[in-house]
């Protein structure tokens, strides 16, 4: 009975030595959700350079390196520092190229040559083009950002003018070029069948896009979402995915349909300091500096902040994950959390809690609740290194 | 004419050393705005004890001893430990007491004392009561935290039974014990004269909280918000505040009409990195874990997450600042912030504007986006320690 599973999660929670805020990472079914991912891409023939904006953690890193995984994602130069310095040299910054950060981006793109790897940049201008190929003689790839149907950034599909502007001025300098897009519709879909659509439609406008810049055979073409990455059968069309939220998912892709409950594989843990019975309401040392201010709607309209789970450790060491949906964190201030008891319901979920015990809450969006925390523990209490 | 000054804002920001994400802190109105606080709580004959969680700086926290501040408040055990480290020996946890965290707590209570200081903590039940009293050795200040109606957490200031048998549990171990409340209810408020009555409505509840206590004289009463502390004439009725906010101020106290423009003493820096004259869009290096997801309602009922600012520096050393609230940020994900330009003004703000241009973005809310920063400088570029 999943309702008296509170006490048993908290007390596997302090044994493992959480008793302050943290993130809870369930390694065996990470590493379960990498290597799913690695085995799709390898069957379609396309490269996995995963994302990871997610977990920012060198130790979770490690786990795609044994898997195999050689090259990665970022979405900031820090973050390509921060990996360059453990161990990773084939690295992408998949985020728009910010001439001020030239000096560091120089002397990183220097760094993973002389090991034999290679720094990649986006960009979606003429004028940030033109800022790389000034500097011809820096080992760099460089990724035009498409805009696919998403709306973010990037240089509309259709946009002939300008792509042919961007490419005019990246060929001279001879860096190796690419066409990359993020499919952020993706993750506003209704059902898988929606996720494909797009997929299809993106991978088709890249290849139009190659088609009109008559470099159809000579420009890779790189993707990345998790709804379209981990939902799609059939990932042909492109030459690289770059999904990065899969390894942990979240509650805004359980709620989306993209991942089922046991591959839920990141959770906040937050100490009970409020236990008020009488309002049917209890209190975590886990606020909008743990959980962030990420929201979805709650079934009566109200924004949730995350919800209440438990979990039970099998003989077998393998784990058994709730979401107690009874349970949303309803209300964020800095540092608090509070969780609204459904009325009535206060004795059958917390009648054996008390204050200094830990809860698990799922995050809404764990990239954002990762990047908060300051330690990382998985299930045996093993702390991971972390940016 | 403001629309003009964005360039030069952006060469100011450039040349006293941003390259990257980051706050700006405007250290001339940070110390005027600790001055009047603390001029303020002197004239009233309250102890003044400032929240050090929307800094988390030492180097700010100096020029509140620059003041003869020798008292903070702290919302966590961990940012305790940060600013003892750096010499603080007076410091109220303002936050419900976690037993997890009893070795921490208690090494850090004896090395306070050692130092002549002392720690307190806060506790809203006789559960918590009774784990400080069963460490009777251990030197410690105890709050009893009151609701006076904010809601949130703290016993109800009617609740007479809670209230006694936390003291009940808290007088044999002879620690010294105080009322403290936070009115978080005043940032709801709509003028100065409702902040008002919120204000002398808790003074006196926690007055009434005493008497009923028979401990009128020996009760120490405490109280911090922002909004109340900065607005409130007379600040008599407790002994100490502990406002937290009115060190950097934000859109949030500015939109309630707590405080003016040129108090504003915190900005986010972030680099434009697309330019789309198009769409009206702008979209910045400045995400969800720069801003933080706490938002404002705009004038179109859509979500602000910030305004674009611009600043100038007088002859005198002295600044001028504007919001431009025709420029605000309208969405956000992981590391990108879009503004939106109204139709028709893309060339009137941004025409002089180029890719890897610095922009100033006033927060919604200061202690959230100050959390999320890895660099502070001041306005001549000194990069100031944060924990």
């Amino acid at each position: 009975m999943m309702t008296e599973m509170l006490k048993p999660t908290s007390e596997y929670l302090q044994k493992i030595g959480f008793t302050s805020p943290g993130i809870l990472v369930n390694e065996i079914q990470a590493r379960a959700n990498i290597r799913l991912m690695k085995d799709k891409a390898r069957r379609a023939g396309v490269l996995f350079r995963p994302h990871f904006k997610t977990h920012q953690s060198a130790d979770v890193g490690r786990w795609f390196a044994d898997e195999g995984v050689g090259a990665i994602t970022v979405s900031s130069v820090a973050m390509a520092e921060y990996f360059a310095a453990h161990g990773w040299d084939d690295i992408t910054v998949a985020f728009l190229l910010n001439p001020l950060e030239w000096p560091r981006i120089e002397e990183l793109a220097w760094e993973l040559a002389r090991r034999g790897g290679q720094l990649a940049l986006t960009v979606d201008s003429p004028a940030a083009a033109a800022s790389i190929s000034a500097r011809p003689e820096v080992p760099l790839k460089v990724w035009i950002k498409v805009d696919a149907g998403y709306g973010r950034t990037g240089v509309h599909w259709q946009d002939e003018t300008t792509l042919k502007a961007i490419l005019g001025n990246l060929l001279p300098s001879r860096h190796p070029v690419g066409l990359l897009t993020h499919s952020g519709n993706s993750y506003h879909a209704q059902s898988v069948q929606e996720i494909t659509t797009i997929w299809t439609q993106t991978s088709q406008r890249l290849e139009a896009v190659a088609h009109s810049l008559d470099m159809a055979e000579k420009l890779l073409l790189s993707v990345g979402d998790t709804p379209g990455c981990w939902s799609v059968d059939n990932l042909s069309g492109v030459q690289e995915i770059r999904p990065g939220n899969f390894v942990f998912f979240d509650l805004m892709q359980w709620t989306q349909g993209v991942c089922q409950i046991h591959e839920l594989a990141a959770a906040a843990v937050c100490p009970v300091v409020g236990l008020y019975p009488e309002k049917g309401r209890v209190v975590v040392h886990g606020g909008a500096v743990h959980l962030s201010r990420e929201f979805l709607e709650g079934t009566d309209g109200e924004p949730v902040f995350g919800y209440l789970g438990t979990l039970q450790i099998q003989d077998d060491g393998s784990t058994s994950q709730q979401i107690l949906e009874n349970l949303p964190v309803t209300s964020l201030s800095q540092e608090h959390g509070t969780i609204e008891v459904p009325s009535g319901s206060y004795e059958q979920y917390f009648k054996e809690m008390s204050i200094g015990d830990l809860v698990l809450i799922w995050p809404v969006h764990s990239c954002l609740t990762c990047d908060l925390a300051s330690e990382f523990r998985n299930m045996s209490g093993t702390v991971l290194t972390k940016k």
